[in-house]
């Protein structure tokens, strides 16, 4: 029989953190399973964050380490191990965590595992991925210093992206499939001031060519069905995120992948709480992931109390 | 005519600078009216803050700092006043902010001005808190590890915090001054099975002793007049807290004087969004205010893209 725990952690970013300080200060018996050696989740990769509220101009990567030691000063347990499913006794029963080393298990469970972010699936894009293919500028703009490259997107990150990198490059292509873009009026504004960056609407992304290196990107406009090449050094993919809940399938009630569950991080499986990106959210950032985590923790103690 | 700002942000804790940093990144023209010199709020008088995430071990003064000067170096802008009530022009109309000293206008508002935790109003309340007297088992409990604490309450806050701070005490009193708890009963049931808790019946606590530091709890009971001293070291007061609501009665839906709103802060009246302690919510910490400015600001931008 594996050790029960009253609670494992699943995932290790800002909500899977902010979850083991909780849990932590609240002495529960408690494990977080992370996949990769790093703590953070995404927030390693990005360049700086200056919106997470008492560290203006961090680094992802600072925030990433000052998370993790804080949970590590508390005492915190981490294993590192790859979640395949989760076998749900029911209420006040234990629940298995089936990971790829080893089984797991607890009394209640908080599923923090985040997002990824969405590809393009077009030819090329996996062949040259980090041979100047990107899912984030400002991890890899710096080494488009001088060249060119094209964003593919229309929201909040796309926009952002080619706002960042048109101070490296000297030119930026953003590729968006309609004729206005959903970003927010501020970002918009700040794009349409720089006189580097050309917006070319109603356009999607059909291939990216190349040997050893992107090279080109063949696009096509929708509307007219005109095919044109961009020379160019970079393509940076900035087409959404996907919830990382496949493990979880069948184990609790989703929505387009997203774990249904509000701030409480209450799901419909009793004594599995969602906490962070994973869960359905209006916003998702460090700051709201961080939240998820005290909150999910405060619920799951409840029901540790209840059952 | 008042300047019309776009958002104008009613108190300066870890919701209202939130908010603020938010809102300046969101580049929208923003007020923050504050009532006291100081930023942070409650916060500033917390001795030692050490769950909010990347910033362990912390003083409440230097956390309050921090988010002021996050907020000052995005731009933010300031008014020290004290707010007597609002006037709602309605959905797309001016909210007036009248004030003790100006009268100011804005598109949208943020309310954000926290609760104040119920006093007992007995000696060494006052010059011990922070010292041993605490109003938060959760922000606090942890510095009582292997210690003994009295919770003074009988309702569900005040048994959740003498079963959470029973798991890091040596010992625990629950001091009530009735011969029965209000608390649900499943909490009652968990908190009888702990055998280091002792509760105190029909017991009122007259006052809390110690120089520097708290030493003793000065007890009587109700019933027989009798008077006893409890050697301990912390003293978790939990008879209740009052949201700061008066100067916005009537002006949205309330529930037993908290603004009834979600996690995306939105309230009743369309444009008026609520962050932070004041609003309707299961668990008020600092992560959880400072998120919940970054909800309230994107529901108040979606607002004034749409009027």
């Amino acid at each position: 029989m594996a050790h029960l725990y009253d609670l494992i952690i699943i995932g290790s970013g800002p909500a899977g953190l902010g979850a083991a300080i909780y849990a932590q200060r609240a002495r529960l018996d408690t494990l977080v399973i992370e996949k990769a050696m790093v703590s953070g989740g995404q927030v390693l990769t990005t360049y700086e964050v200056d919106n997470y509220p008492g560290l203006p101009g961090i680094s992802g990567y600072d925030l990433g380490l000052k998370l993790r030691e804080h949970a590590d000063k508390l005492g915190a347990q981490f294993a590192e191990d790859e979640v395949e499913r989760v076998e749900d006794g029911g209420p006040g029963a234990p629940k298995r965590v089936i990971c790829a080393g080893e089984t797991y298990e607890a009394r209640a469970l908080i599923l923090a595992t985040g997002a990824v972010h969405r590809k393009l699936g077009i030819p090329g894009e996996e062949e040259l991925a980090g041979m100047g293919v990107s899912y984030c500028a400002t991890c890899d703009g710096a080494f488009f210093r001088n060249k060119t490259a094209a964003v593919i997107g229309g929201g909040d990150v796309a926009v952002e992206d080619a706002i960042f990198l048109a101070r490296m490059c000297s030119k930026v292509y953003l590729i968006h499939r309609r004729d206005a873009l959903r970003a927010a009026k501020s970002l918009q504004e700040s794009l349409m001031a720089l006189d580097n960056v050309e917006i070319l609407w109603d356009s999607v992304a059909e291939s990216i060519e190349g040997s050893g290196q992107v090279e080109r990107l063949q696009i096509s406009n929708v509307k007219t069905g005109e095919k044109r090449k961009l020379e160019l050094q970079g393509v940076f993919i900035a087409v959404g995120i996907t919830p990382e809940s496949r493990a979880f399938e069948g184990l609790a009630e989703m929505d387009h992948g997203y774990i249904k569950a509000g701030e409480d991080g209450i799901t419909s499986a009793p004594g599995i709480f969602a906490a962070g990106d994973v869960r359905t959210k209006q916003l998702r950032q460090i700051i709201t992931a961080a939240a998820d985590g005290a909150n999910a923790v405060t619920s799951a103690e409840r029901y540790l109390t209840e059952h």
